[in-house]
C-alpha cells in the first residue's frame, strides 16, 4: 500500500455524489483503506446515483441521502478531514435543455458548500471533480492546464465556475482545495440507462448487450479514456497531498484512439456486436469538440499519477461487470 | 454622425442597468440618436442606479423599474431590436461577503434572460458588459483577449459565466451576442457614495470635494482608464455591427498610469486636495491584481473603436459634473 492510500486510515471522508459512478468507486476504495466514509447523494433520477453501487459496503460506508442544493451540507462538512466533491449535473445535453437546474447544482450549490466549509470547517481538504469539457474545442493537442477555456455548452460554463470557486476560496481564504479535470471515464458502476451523459457508458452498454452501436460522424474523432480505478487513484493522491492545494490537474491518457477504433475494440472484447456510422444529430453536432486528449504531465509531476489500467482488459472487466449486474443498470 | 450612430434611429433598444453609471450615459446617447429606449433598473440601494442619471431625458427614455432576478424580462425583451445588457452586481468586495447574491444577479439572471431571448426574440442583438476583472493578475501586458482567465474573486468568476452564456447562446442558437470587457471607467453619473465599486469613482469624489485620498500600497500599480463617453461609443458600435456577433472585445487604453500619477493629476485638475499612501487593507490585498492594461487592437480592428477623450479634460469635466450635482451623488 503506497503512502497516499495509508493517509486515509482512520480519516473522516465525505464524498458528494457518493452513489454515482466515480463517487461510489471512490467510497469503496476509501473503505478498503480504512477511512470513515460518508457518501452523500440525492439519488436524482437519471443522474447516476445508484444504491447498488455500494452493494456489499453498506456497513463500511455511511449513506446520507441529501440534495446539495438544500440545507444540510453545513452540518455534513463539520468534523470531516477530506471532502471529495463529485456531486454534479454532468449531462451536456440536459444543461442546454434545463440550464437553470444545471446552474443550481453546479454553481449555487458549490458556492454554498464552500461558504459552509469556510465558516464551519476551514481546515477541510477538498478535491473537486472538474472536467476537460471546459476547454471546448482544442486549439492544440495535447491540451495542458494553461489551454484557453472556451466551453461549448452551459454545463461547461458552470463547471468552470464550480472549479474557480474552489480556487478563489483557496487563494482568498486558504481553503485547501484542488481540482481534477476528468476526461472520459469508463468502468463499473456508470450510468448506462440513457445516453445523455457521454458516449463511453453508452457504447459499453451496447457492446455488452449486443445492441447496435451508432457512431456519430465518421468516427475519426479521437478521445482519451481513463478507467475509473485510475481516476479514483488520482482523487486519493490529490486528497492526501499538500502539493495539490490550489492546483488544477488534467487527467487523461497520452494514447487517444478514434471512436471507430474504440468501438471495434469493444465489439472484439465483447465477443460480438455491430456498429454503424450515422450523421451527427444537430443538437450534438453543435456541442461536439472534435479530437481531444490531455497533457497529464502536471498530475504525473506533482501527484505521481499515471493511468495504469490497460484499455483492453479495463473494457473487458467493465463489460463483464454489467453483464453480471445487468438488472441494476438497465 | 457616423454610421454606427445612425443605425439606432427608430430602433427599439433595451438597456438593463439603464439607471446606472454606464447604462444611463448609454440611454442618453441612444435617445440623442433617435432610438426608442427603455431603461430597466432595479434601483437596488448602493448598486449605482440613480433616477437623476436620466434627468432631462424622462420624456425620451422609458424607465421600467424591475429586478432582472424576477419575472418580467420575458416580456420586456419582446419586440426589441437591441439589448444592452449592463445590469449587474459590480462590487468585488460585496461578491466575497455575499457570493450567492452576486451569483443570482450575474449568473442566474443572465441565463434566464438568454432563455427568454431564445424563446421570445431570437433575432435580438445583444451586447453584454463584461469586465477585465476576469483575467485576474496579468501574466503579460498588455492583456489581449486570449489571456488566460484566472479570476481572483467570486465576482470575476460569475462575470465569466455571464459572458460565456452569451457566447454559447450565440454558438448553439445563433443569438447575436457579443461582450465588451470593460476596464476602469470614469465620468459623470458614477456611484461615488461608497468605495466598494472600484477606486476610480472614489478618487474622483475625494478630489472633487477636497477629501483626503488614501492610496493603497506604494501607489505604483498601473491601470488604464476609459471615459464613459468612449465606453458608450464602443457599445453603440458593437450593437450596430454584425462583425461583433459571437466576439469579445477588450476596452482599455494603451497609456496606463500609476495610481499615484492619477491621484496627482486629479489633485491638480481639482485645484487642490491631498493624498496619503496607506497599507493595503487585507480584504483588498487578497483580491488586488497589480498592474493592468488592455490590448485593444481587436476592438480597433473590428469595431473601429478607439478611446478619444483625453484623460485630463475628461477628469476635469467629471469633477465639474459632481460639483454641480453633488446632492444627487453624495
Amino acid at each position: 500500500m503506497s503512502d497516499h492510500r495509508e493517509f486515509y486510515a482512520g480519516r473522516r471522508v465525505l464524498v458528494t455524489g457518493g452513489l454515482g459512478f466515480i463517487g461510489s468507486n471512490l467510497c469503496r476504495a476509501l473503505a478498503e483503506v480504512g477511512a470513515a466514509v460518508t457518501a452523500v447523494d440525492s439519488l436524482l433520477p437519471d443522474y447516476g446515483g445508484n444504491l447498488f453501487n455500494l452493494a456489499g459496503y453498506e456497513d463500511r460506508v455511511r449513506i446520507n441521502i441529501a440534495d446539495v442544493r438544500g440545507h444540510g451540507m453545513e452540518y455534513l462538512v463539520r468534523g470531516q478531514d477530506v471532502l471529495f466533491n463529485l456531486a454534479g449535473q454532468v449531462s451536456h445535453l440536459d444543461s442546454m435543455q434545463d440550464p437553470v437546474t444545471d446552474l443550481e447544482i453546479n454553481c449555487t450549490s458549490q458556492l454554498k458548500l464552500l461558504e459552509a466549509v469556510r465558516r464551519g470547517n476551514p481546515e477541510l481538504k477538498i478535491v473537486y471533480a472538474g472536467t476537460r469539457q471546459i476547454y471546448g474545442r482544442p486549439l492544440y493537442l495535447p491540451v495542458d492546464e494553461r489551454h484557453l477555456l472556451q466551453p461549448v455548452d452551459v454545463n461547461g460554463i458552470n463547471k468552470i465556475s464550480g472549479e474557480f470557486y474552489h480556487l478563489v476560496y483557496h487563494q482568498v481564504y486558504g481553503i485547501r482545495a484542488s481540482s481534477l479535470r476528468l476526461t472520459n471515464t469508463y468502468g463499473p458502476r456508470q450510468l448506462i440507462k440513457h445516453n445523455r451523459q457521454g458516449f463511453i457508458g453508452w457504447f459499453v452498454r451496447q457492446a455488452a448487450f449486443g445492441e447496435e452501436i451508432l457512431v456519430f460522424g465518421d468516427g475519426r474523432q479521437k478521445r482519451d479514456l481513463n478507467h475509473v480505478d485510475d481516476v479514483v487513484d488520482a482523487f486519493l493522491r490529490a486528497g492526501a497531498m499538500d502539493a495539490a492545494d490550489g492546483q488544477v490537474f488534467n487527467l487523461g491518457d497520452a494514447r487517444p484512439l478514434s471512436l471507430l477504433a474504440l468501438v471495434e475494440l469493444l465489439v472484439e472484447v465483447a465477443g460480438g456486436g455491430r456498429y454503424r456510422l450515422v450523421p451527427f444529430p444537430p443538437e450534438r453536432a453543435r456541442i461536439d469538440i472534435g479530437d481531444f486528449h490531455a497533457d497529464t504531465g502536471k498530475a504525473r509531476a506533482v501527484l505521481g499519477w499515471e493511468p495504469r489500467v490497460p484499455l483492453r482488459s479495463g473494457l473487458a472487466d467493465t463489460i463483464a461487470y454489467y453483464r453480471a449486474h445487468r438488472e441494476h443498470y438497465l
